[in-house]
C-alpha cells in the first residue's frame, strides 16, 4: 500500500530535565501513523530515555551539519527521527542545570531553520525552563518572544484552544488582545492600532492557517457587561467599537463587544470560530476550565505553524522517572498542529 | 399523611412587563410540595396570568394589611400564596411604565419586612428594570445595593453559584472580591480591610447559611499568573497574601493567591467551597459557561436569605405572550434558596 504524505513536525522537546523530553517522544511514538515527528534534541539523552519507556521505540538520529546540505532522510513511519542537539552536562531529572540553557536555546533554532528549509512543516514545542536560559546568560523571556524575534515577526497574538470533549460539545478558541500584564495596565494597552493589527492577524491566520473562510470572531469588552453604554468604562465606545466597525467595513465576520460573562455560553461559542477576549484572566479561565488538560498554545502571525502544550516542565514530576507526566496536551499539540499543516494554504 | 414544613419563600414577581411574573408563577407551581411560595406582586394581574399559563393553577391573594397583623394564613401545597402590590397602569408585556416603578419597589420593601417579621424565611427576586423605578423618580442601582441599604448592611458579597449538572462534576460557588467597576479601577480597589471584610462575610456565610462548618476558600491572584512573584504585579505581595496569612491565622480554611487561568480546572475545583475572584470578568465568565443558563445570584453578608436568577428581564420574549421564557434559573434560585433555609444556623 502505497504510504500517503505525512505532515512533517519538528519538535523541540524543552528543558532536558523536566518532562519534555518525554512526553515528546510518547507523543512521537503514538501518533507516528499520523505525524512525521522530528525530535530535536540531544540524540544520545533520547535514545537512551526512549529505551527507558518502551524498547519498542526506535529512532535514528541525524547530524545538522549533514542536514544542511540535503533534506531530511526517509525513515518510514515505524521509526522516530531526531535532529541532534547535544546538551553539555550529564542531566539529572528533576535538577536544573544553566550549562544546558544554550543547548535547549538551540533546539529552536533549528526547529525554526527546519521550517525554513522546509525540511518541516510546522513546530511544536515541549516546556522549557527560562530561568535556566536566563542563567546561562541569555535574554530570554519565553518562546512566543523568541520566535517572533527569530522571524522578524512584529506583531504575534497568543490563541488557546481547545478540541470538544465531554464536557464541551464544540472546539473553542481563545486569542488573547494582551498578554502577560500586570492588570493595572491593562487598560491603557487597549489601544486602536494594536487592536486592528491583532484582529488582523487572527482574521488572516484563521484563513490561512486553519482554512477558515471567512472566521466569525466575537469581541469581549475590556469592562463589566462591555462597559453597560459607558456607565462602567469608556474603552468600548473610544477604542473597541471603532476597531470591530472597522473590521466589519474592512468586510471581516467581527462583533462585539460582547459582556465577557456571558460570551461563553454555549449559544455564543456555536456562532464562533474565535473569542478574542482582551486580557489574560477574562479568557483562559474559561478555556483551561473546559479543555480539561487539553489545552493547546498557537502563536499566531508568526510566518510559521508553531503550536505548544499548555504545561510546564514538571520538574517534581521528571524527578520521580518516567511513567508519571501526562502525554494528554503535547498529544493534542501535535494533532493540532498536523490539522494545521493539511489545511493550511499552500 | 402529616405535611411536613416546606420552607417559606418570598418571590418577588419583577419588572411587570417582563419575564418575572410568568417565571415567577411556574417556578412556584412546580415547586409547590418543596417549596411554600409566597408571591409578592400584584393579586389581579397575577391570578390572570396564572390562568393564561396553566388553568390548573391555584392562587389566594392576602392584602399586607391585614398581614400586618397577623402571620401568612394557611394554605396548604396545592395553592400558591399572593401578598397583594397593586400596580398603578395597565401591563403590556414587553413595554415598560415608569407609573409602575414605585410598585416594583414596593414588592422589595414587603419581601424583606416579610421576612423580618418571620412571615417568610427567604427572599428570591426575579429580574427588575432598573430603569422604570429610576424613571419614577427613585434613585436605584440594583437589588443588592438596595437589599444592603434596607437591612443597615454596610458590606455585602456577591457569589454566583452553580449546582453540578452534565457539564460540571460538582456545585460551583464564585464569590467577587470586587463587582460593578471599570477595569481600571479594579486593582486600587484591592485594598487589606475590603478583602478582609470580604473573606470574613463568606467564611461567616458559607457557615451560617451553607451548614458548611469550616468552608474551603480558594483566592485568586489579581494579575495574571497570580503576579509571577512581583514580576507581572505587586497586589499579590503586598495585599492579597497577607489577607489570606491573617485568614489562616483565624484558623480559617482560606489559601491561594492562585493563578486564575489554571484555579478552574476540576482538580482545584474539588478541593473548594467557594472560589473568590478578584473581578467580575475573571471569576464569572467560567461560573456561566459551566452553569449552562443555571447560575443563581447569592447575596452575602445581609442578616436574610436572598437569590435570584442571573438573567435579566427579556422584554421581547415577554411581548411574545406567555410560554416562551426559561424557567430554569428561576427554579435553581428557588431550590437554592430553599436549601440554605434548611441548611442555616437556626
Amino acid at each position: 500500500m502505497p504510504q500517503p504524505s505525512l505532515p512533517v513536525i519538528a519538535v523541540t522537546v524543552g528543558e532536558p530535565a523536566g518532562i519534555g523530553p518525554e512526553i515528546a517522544i510518547r507523543a512521537a511514538w503514538q501518533l507516528r501513523h499520523e505525524v512525521r515527528s522530528v525530535l530535536i534534541g540531544d540524540t544520545a539523552y533520547l535514545s537512551m530515555l526512549a529505551a527507558e519507556i518502551d524498547p519498542a521505540i526506535s529512532m535514528m538520529g541525524v547530524s545538522l551539519q549533514a542536514l544542511r546540505h540535503q533534506g531530511l532522510p526517509a525513515s518510514g513511519n515505524e521509526r522516530l527521527t531526531i535532529i541532534d542537539c547535544p546538551l553539555n552536562a550529564f542531566v539529572i531529572a528533576g535538577q536544573l542545570d544553566p550549562r544546558n540553557g544554550r543547548a535547549v536555546l538551540q533546539t529552536l533554532d533549528v526547529a525554526i531553520e527546519s521550517v525554513q528549509r522546509k525540511w518541516c512543516e510546522a513546530v511544536v514545542t515541549a516546556p522549557l525552563q527560562k530561568s535556566t536560559i536566563n542563567d546561562a546568560g541569555v535574554a530570554f523571556s519565553g518562546h512566543t518572544e523568541y520566535f517572533a524575534e527569530k522571524t522578524y515577526t512584529g506583531r504575534v497574538v497568543m490563541m488557546l484552544a481547545s478540541e470538544a470533549n465531554d464536557h464541551l460539545p464544540q472546539a473553542l478558541r481563545v486569542a488573547l488582545a494582551t498578554t502577560h500584564l500586570p492588570l493595572r495596565q491593562v487598560a491603557d494597552a487597549i489601544q486602536f492600532d494594536d487592536l486592528w493589527k491583532t484582529l488582523e492577524i487572527i482574521h488572516t491566520d484563521l484563513r490561512s492557517k486553519f482554512g477558515i473562510e471567512n472566521p466569525r470572531i466575537l469581541v469581549a469588552g475590556l469592562n463589566p457587561h462591555a462597559g453597560e453604554n459607558g456607565y462602567l468604562g469608556m474603552e468600548e465606545i473610544e477604542v473597541i467599537t471603532p476597531v470591530i466597525k472597522k473590521a466589519q467595513e474592512a468586510g471581516m465576520q467581527v462583533s462585539g463587544p460582547y459582556p465577557a460573562d456571558t460570551l461563553f455560553q454555549q449559544k455564543y461559542l456555536e456562532q464562533a470560530d474565535c473569542i478574542l477576549a482582551m486580557y489574560h484572566d477574562q479568557g483562559l479561565p474559561v478555556l483551561k476550565h473546559a479543555s480539561f488538560g487539553l489545552g493547546v498554545n498557537i502563536t499566531l502571525g508568526l510566518p510559521l505553524i508553531r503550536t505548544s502544550v499548555d504545561h510546564g516542565t514538571a520538574l517534581d514530576l521528571a524527578a520521580k522517572g518516567t511513567g508519571y507526566a501526562d502525554v494528554s496536551s503535547m498529544l493534542v499539540a501535535m494533532r493540532v498542529a498536523a490539522d494545521m499543516v493539511n489545511k493550511q494554504e499552500k
